[in-house]
């Protein structure tokens, strides 16, 4: 088992990464402070996992309750949520109350949004059973909600007590999900670690045919990489807005498509292709470099080719994003691998880029 | 006008008081960042106070957009929270997108909760425009709204950047309205202040006919009190616990009654009674004093009888209350004026305090 600590102070909280470690009794009992514990899954995860998670957990003399969510990220919205208070309402759950979210992103970040606002906050555990949430959403605290508007556009930041990532849970994840886990993985080489990246080109044949070293180095630098971001600037002022590498492009591709359509991991692939593309019209990536983010991108499995949402439509849905600035729109650019740089860029280059979006 | 500040650190806030606050365009001026302000507002006092308050803002530079809630508690829901949400989508407001509250205790609530949930936080002012929500909601960053299953379960703590404490606003509030803010002025005196109880008692007639020199000192002095014991304990770990003298009854006769039948400061006034009266039988506080809080509340206008509930319904609804712990109910009673003692109480005696809820 491989421990982490994301450092936020009296908020800092530890990530175990290892097969089995959501069967770990030891920090569990550790982390939850109340007699009583929801957990809840989706109707995918919830069958494979939440028994054995609930048996550990009643074996340290807890109360437990299960949720089922159905499963999508089409769900991830306020009514989707307000099921998870009518349960904990409905079982007296007071505030001492742990909640632990058993799935992936979207069980994640509903389960934490409702943990941080159910009583104005009760603690609350994760145990992501995706690559995408084991190297993402478990750091960082980011919680939330669709809105039919927009991407996550209610929520909350708020930190876990632990995090549970079981890599013997992605025994049974299908190959688009893995893929789509993987984009995210490839953004933080393209952000911030340049040998990284060189290691994941390496090795992608290795990690995707779930080789069990190669997956716990690629989640244990990825979950660094992110800690180190996240605790430098915990409510996204500044250098966090990185982790945005391939998400202005990425949350258009699946607003644009409607929600549930494209695996966030994949619009973030195409998306990160985009902005090494419109990096590179900018003079400051080579093309060899845009090509290298091409390749690894196709070989973690994902598209490289946007939707034709056309490219007003792009920009539109752009401007919605939660970094644009009085609708300007703010890019997580690079200045080669592993180097980033957050900028605007002028319209007509933009529209360069987003021609591969154009209606045919 | 008086200034008080609530000392939370990096997130301490002025709050100003005094005829015509609202109109202050300094404090605005420092207090909203980005070019773009929602007002919240409802459709009782948005038609008598939003134009003006948009004007000085307009005057300062800011797009200013107004977003009008039905009036009353029964809209404090999440249906009702989701329309805010729209129109700052509608309206592409951005992060930096100052909300404010133009309204009484449920316009600040959803309005604060909207804010601490867009884009996971956006700046936040209040007006508080009722005697309720100058002396109660306006102090201690306390957001949300209600599920059917219980009142408050869903919110946020999450300050604003400034209160504006506007006395004439009070000239067109209803008498009940007064009298329901009155409660919480005299909660204060009953658990922190026994001077300020007494100084209550001689001036309640003229707090009634709302004399301005009078209505200052009971707003500022309140003020005082609570961001004293706030400041204590933001998250209400601890102290804090104390400003629910009284709600504990309370939200389970609101509750009861269901959502809007009675006001909050109507509940608050009894339970401060039930309290009292349970102080009493657990023989630490005289019969003198328990007359003396229901003479006050009598005074301010309030009802002294709790609705006939039912014992054993009041019990259940008191159990969901977010103080208990795994179903034990935590009151907080007096041992004497001006001085809490948080506690349990044996069921028998409780039963006794509830007999006057007992249907006929």
């Amino acid at each position: 088992m491989n421990t982490l600590h994301v450092a936020l102070g009296d908020r800092t909280y530890p990530i175990i990464i290892g097969s089995n470690a959501s069967h770990a009794a030891e920090p569990l009992q550790k982390a939850i402070i109340g007699k009583t514990v929801l957990i809840v899954t989706n109707t995918i995860v919830g069958p494979l996992y939440a028994e054995q998670l609930a048996k550990t957990i009643r074996g340290l003399g807890k109360t437990v309750h299960i949720h089922t969510l159905p499963t999508g990220e089409e769900y991830k919205n306020l009514e989707t949520l307000n099921t998870i208070f009518d349960t904990l309402l409905a079982n007296q759950c007071d505030r001492k109350t742990t909640l632990i979210a058993l799935g992936g992103g979207v069980v994640g970040d509903m389960t934490g949004f409702a943990a941080a606002s159910y009583m104005r906050g009760v603690p609350f555990i994760q145990v992501p059973t995706t690559l995408l949430s084991q190297v993402d959403s478990s750091v960082g605290g980011k919680t939330g909600i669709n809105h039919p508007m927009g991407k996550n556009m209610i929520g909350a930041f708020y930190q876990p007590q632990l995090v549970l990532a079981d890599l013997s849970t992605l025994n049974t994840l299908p190959g688009n999900e893995l893929s789509a886990g993987m984009a995210e993985v490839i953004k933080h080489g393209a952000i911030y670690d340049a040998a990284f990246f060189s290691w994941l080109e390496d090795n992608m044949p290795k990690l995707m045919a779930k080789d069990e070293a190669a997956l716990t180095h690629a989640i244990v630098r990825s979950c660094e990489i992110k800690s180190e971001v996240v605790a430098q600037d915990e409510k996204e002022g500044g250098i966090r807005a990185i982790l945005n590498f391939g998400h202005t492009f990425g949350h258009a591709i699946e607003a644009g498509m409607g929600y549930g359509a494209w695996l966030h991991g994949e619009a973030v692939g195409v998306g990160m292709i985009l902005a090494a593309d419109l990096s590179h019209r900018l003079g400051q990536l080579s093309a060899t470099d845009v090509t290298r983010i091409q390749n690894l991108v196709k070989a973690a499995g994902l598209p490289t080719e946007p939707p034709k949402l056309g490219i007003d439509k792009m920009i539109e849905l752009m401007k919605l994003d939660k970094k644009s600035d009085a609708g300007q729109i703010k890019f997580v650019l690079l200045e080669g691998i592993g180097k980033y740089k957050i900028q605007t860029a002028p319209k007509i280059i933009l529209r360069e880029t987003l021609r591969v979006c154009e209606v045919i």
